[in-house]
């Protein structure tokens, strides 16, 4: 491959997701492999704006494909929002000799990405959160590891819901989007999952429950997205209704730790292989994407221009199977 | 060793507690390897009461000892605190000639014992509960299975706290005990500790805070046991007076579930494999307790007049160490 | 839909996989749901063979979701290889009133759900093996859990590696195929990997030890697919060529078991789900699969025809990204 | 406390356990905290030997409690016996200004701390290593996360064992001692145990097996310690006299690694602490050792002089309740 692409720069941004340091791992390697220098960049666009940058080799990223986080730091920017703090990143870059950035981040990180582009600076951005809430790829850096946290936490919910014959609530992440709401519900047997993507009918939910019961079944756990919230009121009115004796819990921020899965090792650093192979060819304004399991790229204007929607045949399976 | 028993009753009782099923097997088979029956009383004193109690025999506890929760439900029972409630135990118990009783569970659940034992059943009580707060005993089972889990949210939570620079605030469980909370906090390095044994000086923990952040350490962990509570609060408070994003999570009852530890899974299959030993020597209303790393038995009554004090040791390492 | 099926069975056969449970749950939930029986078989075509079944309801699946192994049990049997046992599992099916079956496994599985369909019991496959090496598949139902449970275990592994300046050898299962191998060590970030599907030269790995040496690295990890073996004998050609003290591991069978990850519970949920409905529409003789992402199914023969590929173009990365 | 300590060393010699880790930041921490300064030695003796040490400060330990292996790294050193070795030592000291070293290894360590003493640095031992060989100490750092190790590992054996009705003869660390084998047969309801401590008839395992199968039970696990090895060639005995399949698995170095559990994160931090106000209290030559669950110390040559015995009392209650 031949290219004038010298030097490239990397940071992560927006909120961190496990599987960052897998996918900056990559984008360093794969760069210094084909002969290009990398700049670190700290704490997402304000390293770009503050010049908090350093230089990069193999063993920066020695020892962190298994650790949860992001060894770049992250923060969101709201500066870069302007054309001051645009202006300041780009003479980062000039100055550093940076001719090209692999962002790793979500829907916020990615209009950072095309505006910084745009001042001359070709990115490349990586889709990194653990909501999957990126409407141009099927999968999110972060997101395999949050569901199965958010699983090995609600299996632990069962023990003890199922030792007291009781219904447990659960809030899972996910404020405007259902997708670790609904994997969780499957994954966990969960008699009920309510979603922003899908009108809840709290009726229907207590008559399920009320069926079950008749079979024999006597515990029961609710998930709820976060989006949606008030568990407590929902683990009230679920009492009431059913005299059940239920409790809510809010999983929180455990879910965006840990050490990645193998998939969201893997596929991070399929990504970034993949974002520094763009930059080589020259492209810029990207996202890189999964779809039908393989990796592809879009523009990233067109990307923010798309709708993802939730699995509705996965939705249907999740009630047919929790009776 | 010689005895008159020949059947005995097991029963769970209060909240549960992981290595409760690994008791409740030690008892069971240790009871058949002796020649005495058993019985499994079902949901704690109700199952007395209601007569709803089943033959238990070697393959009854099969595959069980990895589990969390408890394969014979528990719960609370009041009408058990009523001489009718005891009389129908007792009852229950000589039709269906159970001699002796082994009781898992909390202080509570020691009441229950002691006044059985006054209506003419003999009943031995193993400490089973998360907190770890029966005064007699140094170790209750499910604690260390609590306390691990715990410090693994903990951890997850350090990997997001550290990546944005923040401190976090997490509730640990420990409603009139802070043992859970200072163990998790020296295991995961907490920057402070709240417990409901130490009166809590904010300034103090804020001047604490500002100092290690000079020597270079930017993000922090507060943990604070549940009896105090207000962690919205006090990560509001935080976030005031260091101007460091601070954030709050309730870790709640997923630390009550999970496969017990082996320290778990052991010390309850010793404690109950005690308890029938106990009964088989003739002894009553007696709690089963470690001291100095060894199983002993406390007469009930004296066991509840015990108070427990935290490790004040620990406490101050803890706040030395976490620098 | 509309359909003249009764009653199903349904059964694990050949090695246990994590997520065969919730592919059971899935069948016996989905046939229910649509008015359907579910006969359970026991170990494999053997119940079909000696009439080892018993009636399924819902509750016969609760709480299995999350547990590793078979509740229906598993085991290989050669004599449905002959005329005599798959005229007796026909008459035990005939007998019992089932009208079809959904069979769990592998390869071998699949050879005799199109044998039996030919006796007339219209069969339809499940790919339910760790390896991944089903060809018209993706993926195989208790891939994901195996490979994380791998990458857990090599995780682990790594830390004492890394304390002592080692290089150690780690062999993982796979006896014909490399997919469990290339994950891992993608995964893992392995220096090395040697896979059944790809020649392996000592020479270039010791080469590229020495490299990475000269960069700082001072610890290494190399994964050997179980096809390939000799882990001991390669450890002390590594150790002599490279004088970097080397240890070699086998896993072994630990891979096999375990809480099942989301994905294997989820898509064995799907491919349960999607089994039933294909027997209701009448289908037989077909494998369950993924493709892109999506669940389809496939003739069995054809299936059985097709050869599986490694993903060269993964390999390809994790040479370029563990230097 | 008044003393005249200025400096101290600290190290890790020999096999690395998870735990030293929280050990070494307790060392450095207290010691700074009481106004010494702390050098760090890497690679064990060797480091004092070669000079291979650095500053240490209060962030020099951020973020390593949670990490399994010795961010001091470590090894065995042959030269540290000779005359030479120690002088070389001794040098390094008295040049650095080091006038007290902290090692945290097992015995071959203590060893070392005994002779460096003698050559005129007091030294101060810790009990680390997963085998818990240490005589003087009834808990050695490293050995709760050990055996919570091998007992997850075995619990996932249990999968696979149950589903194929096997019998798995499962070897775990322990060259010299069966404590690791004891705990985790107790903790996994092993129906045998084979330790270095107590000798072995087959006979009576199989008598036992088979006296289990007439109840009911189909499937066993034998655990075996390192020092009796010979795993395969027992399996296929078991097989040969049971007729029940049967496989043998090693565990391996993956039970050196992972996280540490609680119990060794609060014993390391407390035995670090306790050896650094040993050294300001003038001690030396003295190891910390736990004691009816209290710390405390010993003379290293009297230490060395002790004899550790199994648990028979645990080995008697293991061979009751796996019936």
């Amino acid at each position: 491959m031949e290219s004038t692409l010298k030097c490239i720069g990397v940071l992560t941004s927006g909120g961190d997701a496990p599987g960052m340091n897998a996918a900056v791992r990559s984008v360093v390697r794969t760069a210094i492999y084909n002969g290009i220098r990398v700049i670190g960049i700290r704490r997402g666009y304000n390293g770009l704006i503050n010049g908090d940058i350093f230089e990069m080799n193999l063993r920066s990223v020695s020892d962190i494909i298994h650790c949860g986080g992001t060894v770049l730091y992250t923060a969101r920017c709201d500066e870069f929002k302007t054309d001051a703090g645009l202006t300041k990143a780009r003479n980062t870059c000039l100055e550093a000799g940076i001719d090209g950035v692999v962002v790793i981040g979500g829907d916020g990180s990615f209009r950072g990405a095309r505006d910084l582009t745009k001042y001359g600076i070709p990115c490349i951005a990586l889709p990194g959160t653990i909501d999957n809430d990126i409407a141009c790829s099927e999968y999110t850096i972060g997101y395999d590891t949050a569901v199965n946290t958010a699983m090995q936490m609600i299996d632990k919910l069962r023990d003890t819901t199922q030792s007291h014959d009781r219904c447990t609530v659960v809030e899972v992440m996910g404020r405007h989007a259902g997708h670790i709401a609904l994997k969780t519900a499957v994954a966990c047997g969960a008699s009920g999952v309510i979603v922003p993507e899908k009108e809840f009918v709290l009726d229907k939910l207590i008559e399920k429950m009320k069926r079950s019961q008749r079979t024999g079944k006597q515990h029961f756990i609710v998930i709820v997205a976060e989006g949606h919230g008030k568990v407590d009121e929902l683990a009230r009115e679920i009492e009431r209704l059913t005299h059940i004796e239920t409790r809510a819990t809010v999983l929180g921020h455990v879910q965006r730790g840990g050490s990645p899965t193998v998939r969201d090792r893997v596929v991070a650093s399929e990504m970034g292989h993949y974002a520094v192979e763009l930059l080589l060819k020259g492209s810029s304004n990207r996202v890189v994407a999964m779809q039908g399991g393989k990796i592809v790229d879009f523009d990233i204007d067109e990307a923010l221009a798309m709708t993802k929607t939730l699995d509705m045949e996965l939705y249907k399976i999740s009630s047919q199977i929790s009776i």
